[in-house]
């Protein structure tokens, strides 16, 4: 059964009971459980003065600034394990909200905003570096010093003085954000550091070493299948009151319609239902995970729909990082300007995200159909 | 004959002669006469004094320059005589160049720079009217105060307090452009009242009087439709030669490729062949109008056309006008970032009329084959 690929909602498929609940949890829990221990023999825990508060940038030009690439220099085993924590602590949590019912209720809502801690305050880290890369790459792409996409390629015809160079407002902006993000993340470093060793996570790890061998199931004969089916309708529904019909309409301009409104930049109100359509869409996939197995065939289209909201998600940041960074007093009019120009260019992105969510799940409703 | 809708090229059809070209060049001759007595009695000549140079935004507050509307107050009457008075003047210098063969060669070559002047000294007026209309009418829409597209109500979310207000910087940014839109307007006038008081022009205006009954015709029996089908063939190959699968596919973010360039911001490299195409696809219509005479029935999708190409224009001379204010000295930051959102903005348009022009052409292709 588990290995069939069917709609969850489908009536004439077979149960799936609590047994298949505990074994994902189990399995879940202990590859927190792994990636928690090759975190510490990695050195995730122990590179915390390397990049020392306001030094962290002191020796690098703003051209290298601006200049793209990798920002962080943490051991990928580090980087990789660490994604793997907040990976599985986040799959503990989405399916103790989805499948409540069929588990103890204290151990669960004590559990779950402990676990959604642990991957919020990891994430953070990773999130600065990665919104610093795509803001450095999309400057160089403004900058036309960049590679361009392929589909391009054959279109443009870019001299050579128009290559390899940043305009100094560029080049600021560039300086600016990388200073900026990286006392952030150097911060949010810490912070991860701080929380992985407080008593507070060890309390968490020793509930989840628990989980490895002994889930707490009240129901265990009950069928999981309605309580997947009610996580996909909550996705249904909150997909359903997206604007769609505009995202569906090529340069709509939607995106950038308060670029200049005087409100703080973020959270940017009319991206807010997208980021919860992101969660909801997570939750289905935990879901799916849970009653398919290990054998879960790759559903692409699922797999794009998120990608498409993972993007939402990052421009939207990215574009608020650039506003934010335009704040800063005494900034030449040059960095504003090039600034601008980003802010309005991760805004675009965020309504092409949305585009390419759109043309995914219509073409998913058509095929469920 | 010329009443019947066909493609030029079609070898079925009958000869179109010189009898056709002579025809409509008077007509338009007749007209331009026409529209010039207009221009002089509705005072298109008498108001030069009304904007006296750096007084002419003396009075208005940045909230007001910021407002959008209308911020010419020459007479409607005017601006229309001189709008068809380009209009003739551009038709007959077209149909000079496309049937060139058949008109005598010493007059026609005497007489098509000197119409090209005309008409290109009186669109600058309009042309820098309408790009602060264009860029105003942008910041208002950056800044969420403007009345949505049609499309987009229902899915926007403002709050009361992202109504009908502009940022410090959207609105110095906004009484930046006018100021200098407003003097470069104002310069333009000046320069298209001495060009219709001048010597040059009077003589120009002769020989239209002379066209407008007496058309060199060297070679009156002569077919037009090779001459036309040759104009709309150079049109057809400067469009193969669009970067058009790029153009259709949505969101491609090419024409912000170069947004932060160290070049100069106008022209763009990339959009001159789309202005190419621009005037061509004016010249096949032109050619199309002598050979279908004045029933000559609407051709909605070389309509579209031309309009996709008129938004790419304006949308590129204007994220030029943002850029070039951007760099007028000891703006301030805020104002600095405006016009960087504004001229990603309208980057983002040029990219959208390319799309736009994709779509209506690929449509045009496939309706005629």
């Amino acid at each position: 059964m588990a290995q069939q690929h069917h709609d969850l909602t489908d009536p004439t498929a077979g149960q799936v009971t609590g047994d298949a609940l505990a074994g994902y949890l189990r399995a879940q829990a202990t590859e927190f459980l792994r990636a928690l221990r090759l975190h510490r023999e990695t050195g995730g825990a122990t590179n915390g003065g390397r990049n020392g508060g306001a030094s962290a940038n002191g020796g690098r030009t703003a051209a290298a600034a601006a200049g793209g690439g990798r920002t962080g220099e943490r051991p990928l085993e580090a980087v990789d394990a660490a994604r793997a924590l907040r990976r599985s602590a986040r799959r503990i949590s989405g399916s103790l909200h989805t499948f409540r019912p069929v588990l103890d209720a204290d151990w669960s809502e004590q559990m779950r905003p402990e676990l959604a801690w642990v991957s919020g305050t990891l994430a953070l880290e990773h999130a600065y570096e990665a919104r610093l890369e795509r803001l450095l790459t999309a400057l160089q792409r403004l900058s036309g010093s960049s590679s361009l996409p392929a589909q391009a390629v054959g279109t443009h015809h870019a001299t050579a003085s128009e290559r390899g160079q940043l305009t100094v407002g560029a080049a600021k902006a560039g300086a600016l954000l990388e200073r900026q993000l990286t006392l952030a993340r150097t911060r949010a470093h810490s912070t991860a550091l701080q929380a992985l060793g407080s008593a507070r996570f060890h309390a968490v790890a020793d509930k989840v070493a628990v989980l490895a061998s002994e889930v707490p199931l009240v129901a265990p004969a009950a069928d999981l299948r309605p309580l997947a089916a009610a996580a996909q309708e909550r996705l249904t529904d909150a997909v359903t009151a997206l604007p769609l019909v505009t995202a569906g309409s090529p340069y709509n301009a939607e995106a950038l319609v308060h670029g200049l409104s005087p409100d703080p930049p973020a959270p940017h109100p009319q991206d807010a239902p997208w980021h919860q359509v992101r969660l909801l869409l997570r939750l289905h996939r935990y879901a799916r995970e849970v009653l398919l197995g290990g054998a879960a065939p790759l559903d692409v289209r699922l797999l794009q729909a998120g990608q498409a909201l993972d993007r939402h998600r990052d421009a939207s940041e990215a574009a608020a990082a650039a506003a934010q960074a335009a704040r800063t007093p005494r900034i030449a009019p040059a960095t504003a300007y090039a600034l601008g120009v980003l802010h309005a260019d991760q805004r675009h992105e965020v309504e092409a995200a949305r585009y390419a969510f759109q043309r995914t799940w219509v073409k998913e409703a058509v095929g469920l159909s």
